[in-house]
């Protein structure tokens, strides 16, 4: 993006890519609510010349909005989405498609018995298909690289499963926890059951 | 399970398998509470032999508890669970080990943007791991059966993603929100932006 934007940026315009780190399912203008960025992250990726003074008052203008403010390399930052962001939306678009398509078991079932853990994974899938298209073709590279690694761990809970091997399977389910309560405590989420959603 | 608990049920005693599904990443009697099972189904999968009014009278009492009811062989009930259920949390929990486990991205960036897309996941990764463990174990045919299948369409987007196939990236995300229109419809969770949590 930063590539295919730079030649046409005009003398004398900065030019700093940035973008929050909120949003919902939704699109649009009509999206939008006021609290919006409370609390979420902006990262900005200066470009090689950018100006500081520039830098600091697009910092400025994020932190006006509510938000709190990131300065990163565009490197870093593909692959932070990629794990972050990307990745997550390519493996809820998956399940929800493979959910979609199994033989023996109907869509009226998935969709009946999705309160037990399959609901979760379709709010993001029903995310803007346009949008989310040109996010995989234009992050490529790292999304190949974190979904490299999630396959390999994959395996390995898979290898698990089939070999009934417990323990390994309760150590990687306990671990993962420690990140879901840093995650609340930090404000990036709810504590309330269910997302504070009804059962 | 059926198999393990069967022989011990004595003489005149009716042995009726079921559970609801419905529930949260929480455990335990304090976890529940009154609207719990309201539009929820719970699940009955009958023995052979199971005894027609003890059947009934078990539907009776899960919708006296708010629930709606299923009756179907437990053959199916652990298909149908495996890919509404048993995947989601096996994926999420993968997930949720891969972004600890990068060397190039830390868990404090991770946590901090999780709102992008993340944070969904960590919710049934927080979820009780001897439970869970016991889920993989018990249920490891139909799980690794759904599971190949997850395999199968995740290579399929891979392949897209490293061939820059958007076409065939558009068309999955597009069908995969149709689902999720459908659990909203039903009543299988809100419509509301994030689930209704703030941003």
């Amino acid at each position: 993006m930063i590539r295919d934007v730079g030649p046409f940026v005009p003398a004398g315009v900065h030019f700093i890519p940035a973008h929050p780190i909120a949003g919902t399912e939704y699109s649009g203008p009509e999206a939008g609510f006021a609290s919006l960025f409370d609390e979420r992250w902006a990262i900005l990726t200066p470009v090689p010349g950018s100006d500081g003074m520039a830098v600091d008052k697009l910092k400025t203008f994020w932190k006006g909005l509510g938000s709190q403010v990131d300065v990163m390399d565009s490197g870093h930052h593909d692959l932070v989405l990629a794990i972050t962001s990307h990745l997550p939306h390519l493996i809820a678009y998956n399940i929800v498609g493979t959910a979609h398509d199994l033989e023996k078991v109907t869509e009226g079932e998935v969709i009946k018995y999705s309160a037990s853990g399959f609901r979760d994974f379709t709010r993001i899938a029903a995310s803007d298909p346009t949008m989310w298209r040109d996010v995989f073709l234009n992050n490529r590279e790292a999304v190949l690289e974190v979904l490299g690694r999630f396959n390999d761990d994959l395996k390995i809970l898979q290898d698990a499963v089939a070999q009934g091997n417990g323990d390994l399977l309760f150590d990687t389910f306990t671990r993962t926890r420690a990140i879901r309560r840093a995650i609340v405590d930090l404000g990036q989420d709810t504590a309330a059951p269910n997302f504070g959603r009804k059962s």
